[in-house]
């Protein structure tokens, strides 16, 4: 069985471009098994789609392969890449344009150099596809790589083909930094970095930073209009309605309403900042 | 073959969660087939999760797994749980938090006992999802049991695995209850359930109601700002612009309009009352 | 392997009616593949779905089922019909109400009578789908034949039955006609057709009367509050924020903005005339 491709963009699902993409991989290899991550990623956002896809990816299967086109460069000379890596114990495969993703992908995400969230880990080995023998059309558009570059390559590799084939080997790649949050001996300033669908506020402070830090558990958190304290497990440990910090599944600290949005009730937005500020020392 | 999975969520297509869940199904099972059914349902509503769910049901195939997973009480003691039921001549499963959507997916939804549209019937089998060897991981998180428990538990389920193996049978499960529609001598009061996206009303009023009372046809019906008469068949029956009412594809009284929104034209929202009254008699 | 089926409609992924319809065709066939195109084309829009079908159809593998289903005509005597088109050198089969839809799917989309974009052509077969053993019900409902009736024959059709088995061949199909861009010695006037997710305007200016006329390269165009001369390759072939001329994927010409939304941008709409006009002679 063909390892799945994953699917992330900003092309939306009411226009064809999602669609004329799958048609393009099917028509290298009929059988691909296509998992949509999401299309809904805001127009041209690489950071937005890095972040998802970082939650997804360890999930996965070893050898699956990632398509993920947010490509405000199309047809300029910025690189198409594929990349083999690896998290924990399995290899993936990202396919894409080089502007960034693939760094924010691998790199850490914390503040002290831990392993990030989802233990994304190092590049093995990467390469320009500048082989049009593996593209739809020796001829692209200028404004569609997913139909005629991207979705074609992932295609072929999903179906058995070497990195090496595909392309010529790269030392370098475009590289995109994760804003960081800032720790000293008083607190730690982080950032929202995303707001789900629940209006829960996804904040860039690392799981680790909580479990470690016995400090931040008794820290006053100063976000959007509210104060909050002490970092619960799950919503419903606080009563329906109040606002509440909890250490969420993609493993950074959040922003939550037990059964409401806290993103509306506390007006936070992407990008609030996120203080922690310790106590007096007892 | 393996069974399909149909998925059924409130994650949204923006977010990871649809993705992350689905890696972590592929990872136990790589040749599942997975149905989207919706994962637009409104954040933590059951019901409309349950009554989308029930219109989807009937028509896949014998065996067919339903994850479905709106878990607003997600990381507490509420039970996680796996069912089997019959439906017609065929036997489904379902696998989600136990919170009253199986009882409103395999109750009755009529006002008078009889069977419920589409002929969902008893539960043969329930069990808690009690052995974390079928789990992502024994230590899940708190707020994502979608990915950690339910997807992993509903792959071992179409890959093959009987119900008995993942958990221990139980013999009670939450119930929740359908708004049943009052009927008397003088009329049926209802309420719309739900609006679709063409703004079609769908009330709680059950088919057979209609096509046992000859009275139903010549009722006066009031609903939002109009007074209605007479059951059509379809939406061309009446002139362009013109609303009608009909008795919908999910087998319950529908208000509509020919080539337009009834629930904007008319005021209708989801929670109005729907009065039929008969008229003199003869 | 059996045929991909694509699926087109205007059901939204809200509402029941789309996991419905794949039930109702897995029951015909366990191991369909299944591709959605689009769910989210606006109500009742039957151009708006040929318009998104035509850009993905030639990039589908020889012998793909395309089911469309954008039915405002449901339950009437419309008829339901099957045919079998030619794309180049592939063959690929259409299912769906007789509404215009296959019409606009194989007819010309150019001013000239050119081979229209894409090179979808002419028709082989097309069938009146009147064999009620091929579908989910002898006794279909009147406002779901997705479910009951197009679902199950195109899933008949990609296991493997031919056309000819599921209904008898009609000579005529209903009939619409795409609006043709106006040329003369002066200029070019055409219409915005589709605004895309990113705000990009395409227009039903074909790519071959710009490829063809050297005028087109000088001439002023007037579209929204805009006037741009010059036709570019890609969106980052002017500054960032401005708005440029080009030939899009789908081959027209197409007004976009470096990395912003020209609809909001230069106030431009569906509809919206585009007015390219030749300058002075030299």
């Amino acid at each position: 069985m063909l390892p799945a491709v994953t699917l992330t963009t900003d092309f939306g699902l009411r226009d064809a471009y999602v669609a004329a993409m799958k048609g393009a991989m099917l028509s290298v290899e009929p059988s691909l098994r296509l998992v949509d991550v999401s299309h809904e990623v805001a127009p041209h956002d690489v950071m937005e789609a890095a972040f998802l896809l970082r939650q997804v990816v360890p999930h996965y299967p070893d050898g699956t392969v990632h398509l993920a086109v947010v490509d405000p460069g199309v047809g300029t000379d910025r690189r198409a890449v594929a990349a083999r890596f690896r998290v924990g114990d399995t290899t993936h495969v990202f396919v894409g344009p080089d502007n960034g993703m693939l760094a924010l992908l691998t790199d850490g995400m914390s503040s002290n150099d831990a392993p990030a969230a989802g233990g994304l880990s190092g590049l093995e080995c990467v390469v320009e596809l500048d082989r049009p023998e593996f593209w739809r059309t020796p001829r692209p558009s200028s404004t569609f790589h997913a139909r005629d570059l991207f979705g074609p390559a992932a295609a072929h590799i999903a179906a058995g083909r070497r990195l090496e084939e595909l392309g010529s080997p790269i030392d370098e790649i475009q590289r995109l930094l994760w804003a960081i949050p800032l720790a000293d001996d008083e607190g730690v300033r982080g950032w929202v970095v995303h707001i789900d669908r629940f209006g829960n506020c996804v904040t860039n402070i690392p799981g680790h930073l909580i479990q470690d830090d016995p400090r931040v558990h008794t820290a006053k958190c100063y976000v959007g209009g509210a104060v909050l304290r002490g970092i619960h497990r799950t919503y419903a440990d606080v009563a329906a309605g109040e606002p509440l910090l909890l250490l969420g599944s993609a493993d950074f600290l959040e922003v939550g309403v037990n059964g409401g949005n806290a993103s509306s009730l506390l007006t936070i937005r992407k990008g609030s900042a996120v203080d922690l500020v310790y106590g007096e020392a007892p």
